[in-house]
């Protein structure tokens, strides 16, 4: 049975925790003299007022379970992005309701698709605030896949059960605690450092705690109309690169480098075979932009790296528009798409751990053709990923391509041609941003019907959650008691 | 170690078969007077004395063991397309060695893929060698994933083992020929009963076998150049549906019902969940195609039925130009694609019992999050399918994802376009035929570049032989003594 009183109190906790958020936008709307003011005191107050006197009423010290935190973490994403969207509605800069909805779960869920056009005609709150959408959710991100799915035994993600840091205790709050406070700690620093670096390379102050939150969360809002394209500037789409790669790796990873402990980078199978995926990648589509395009080899190396590393951490920030380059590249893009990022780091996709597990599973499954009676485990380093896990990630692998088959099916029938259908499912569900065809890097996703932006917005929410999360609440088996 | 002996002995054995099949089509050729003949004789004496002299000077009566069944199965296929092919060049009709190889592949593998724009120019003899073909290849699928496959553990055809009728002993030869003369006397009975319908239905003889061949090998090539449209007959188009759904069902069902039990094929499983699929398919196209176009409900209907039945049997007949349908009732039929036949059918694409036996994998993924400690053995029917087994379809079907994906870059990077890359792979690996894009159902694959012409012959052998049988002869273990 659900503990309807626990999750509440923990969902109006969570508003609580939203409206001191968005009392920074607020404050820079005040102090930038914005239109936008009056919209973000408004959604505060209101907020304020019903999850207060939520939270006061619905106290409860019971202990919550798997079924609990499944709610929890599913409810609290749909809250925030339907409540984070009413500044954009009530200042009137985006007047749709289902567009502002779709802005924010994009921002909430570090996708980065946009259904503005002109970005740039946005106050300096409602800029920020879609910028720190993005920040709030890699925070949650981070917490979800190092502390929470792991005991929820979500996709394989128990594999990470031992490595997080926090005390290890069969209790979810103590250790979920402990963990956010160790992890954020390093999120928070490494953002300092990458706000610093942007301010250094050029950027106002502004634009460089916006583009930090975007990169960090491997999101891709942008404060620019030509994204990280518009500085047209060597150094900072090199800084950015650094950055992203940075967000892209398992943050437990830096949390222990931290502690003195740097080699443990190159001794993590998964950032080894990350790292490996983004060389292979920028030496083919690189050698084929090179021969297609008329840049110089180091424009051609900026441009590559780049837009590399962009999709690949499934970032979206562009410098360029790939879909000028040759199909071929475009195929390795669309398949770096599927990747993804390391676990327990921001980035979106399906992640490299699996994708690793996966491959060797392939090949296990070669071998055993010819040894049928032999035992071979799936190795990754030195360690054997128990069966059961292995398992679970196959599921995951089926459950994530029949729901992208299951995507291109509803938009190609909204009206989307071929390429636009595969483009905005994969851009949606792997939380990249812009996808291929009409909501390319130069496109934006305003022309996509409503029932479309609703359905891209749920992929971004099950893509986010790493898919069983949010599926598991539509079996009947979950409301039985 | 490979029994080398044994090996070239039963190769040579085969291609003595194929001078005997091919005599037919000679003396067709002779008959009506072609320029074919001397090609067909000239091919048939050379291999004759080769054949003949070989398999005298390599006779051997050891036993086989897995690996030279998995060397004559891959070898004997290349062997056939590749002598097959002779008296297309020979004859001068198909003077590129490389199109001949790729049309006689395409055959063998009952693909379907033509690299002819005009077909109805070729001389009877010909025609017949190319309608043959696939026939022959359907023999040999039957026998294959009835006989062959569950003895060596391929992909989940284990799960066959019982079910197959013939003698149940562990050596390998007496069981097959056993099984061949049950099936094949299936196969032929079912051939003999199309062809005279379609003759009755009013197509001459000639044509009523090449259409028959190419039918049920679910092959699809015709012997004009518009297909089974040419005729624009609902009564052929009919008869053609239902020889294809016979045809893309499990033979050894056939076989079962035949010998008085004829409900069999609706206590089977994925006979049940085939034509469920057949219908769900037909109802979303038909729907779509209704709306979309300014057909009578019964050309509607007669359109519908025999696409979707010809893209899920793999088989690629058409009647008319599904690319002139909307985007999503194409989408539909790109899955069906991959669906394809019954397991012991002559079917290509993942199989009808894959895909049945995935979804519930997936679906136990699920339920497994809420009750980890539970044991839920995938289920079809009342039968609880092994571990073993799941688990080896779970890397098939890896596996065959990622060959397609594979398949895709290497394509565009040869300078097709993103659809026809995705069309022609996917018309490839599954052995269906026609494509989209530049290889749709209107057009052929003469364009192709030869690179792409021999990768895409590699692709349809290694689709049609289940991907396990081929890609384990490329792993070093493979080689070890």
């Amino acid at each position: 049975m659900i503990n309807v009183k626990a999750v509440s109190n923990i969902l109006f906790a969570l508003l609580l925790f939203l409206c001191g958020a968005m009392s920074i936008p607020a404050a820079l709307a005040y102090y930038y003299g914005g239109d936008d003011f009056p919209a973000f005191l408004m959604t505060i107050m209101v907020t304020l007022v019903i999850a207060g006197s939520g939270f006061w009423t619905t106290r409860d010290r019971s202990e919550l379970r798997s079924k609990d935190g499944f709610i929890i973490v599913t409810a609290g994403w749909i809250l925030f992005a339907a409540i984070g969207a009413m500044p954009f509605v009530l200042s009137g800069f985006i007047p749709s309701y289902t567009d502002a909805f779709f802005e924010t779960m994009s921002g909430f869920t570090t996708t980065g698709a946009t259904i503005l056009g002109d970005i740039e005609t946005l106050p300096h709150g409602l800029l920020f605030w879609r910028s720190f959408t993005h920040w709030l959710g890699g925070m949650g991100i981070i917490l979800l896949s190092l502390a929470i799915l792991p005991l929820l035994g979500v996709g394989g993600m128990q594999l990470f059960k031992a490595e997080v840091p926090g005390i290890s205790v069969d209790k979810l709050t103590p250790r979920i605690k402990q963990t956010a406070e160790l992890l954020w700690g390093v999120y928070v620093l490494i953002s300092v450092l990458e706000i610093l670096l942007l301010k250094f390379a050029g950027m106002d102050w502004f634009d460089s705690f916006c583009h930090t939150f975007g990169t960090m969360a491997t999101g891709g809002f942008s404060t620019k109309n030509a994204s990280i394209g518009h500085y047209n500037s060597a150094f900072i789409d090199y800084i950015i690169v650094v950055f992203m790669i940075l967000a892209g790796i398992n943050f437990t990873l830096h949390y222990r480098a931290l502690r003195g402990k740097p080699l443990i980078y190159f001794r993590d199978r998964e950032m080894v075979f990350f790292l490996s995926v983004i060389a292979l990648a920028i030496l083919l589509v690189g050698l084929d932009v090179w021969q297609n395009t008329h840049h110089t080899f180091l424009k051609t190396l900026q441009y590559t790296v780049f837009q590399v590393v962009s999709i690949l951490t499934t970032t979206g920030y562009g410098t360029t528009d790939y879909e000028q380059w040759s199909t071929s590249s475009q195929v390795i893009l669309f398949i770096l798409m599927f990747m993804g990022g390391c676990a327990g780091s921001t980035g979106g996709g399906m992640k490299i751990i699996r994708s690793l597990i996966l491959l060797k599973f392939g090949l296990n499954e070669i071998k055993r053709l010819l040894h049928p009676q032999a035992i071979l485990p799936v190795r990754v380093g030195d360690r054997a990923i128990p069966r059961e896990i292995v398992t679970n990630i196959a599921g995951f692998f089926l459950l994530y391509i029949t729901l992208f088959i299951v995507g291109i099916i509803v938009m190609s029938s909204l009206g989307l041609d071929f390429e636009s259908s595969l483009g905005s499912v994969a851009a949606s569900i792997n939380n990249i941003g812009p996808g291929l065809g009409s909501v390319g890097p130069t496109d934006n996703y305003a022309h996509i019907p409503s029932t479309g932006k609703w359905f891209l917005a749920f992929l971004m929410l099950v893509g986010r959650l790493e898919v069983f999360t949010v599926i598991v609440l539509f079996t009947p088996i979950f409301w039985k008691k």
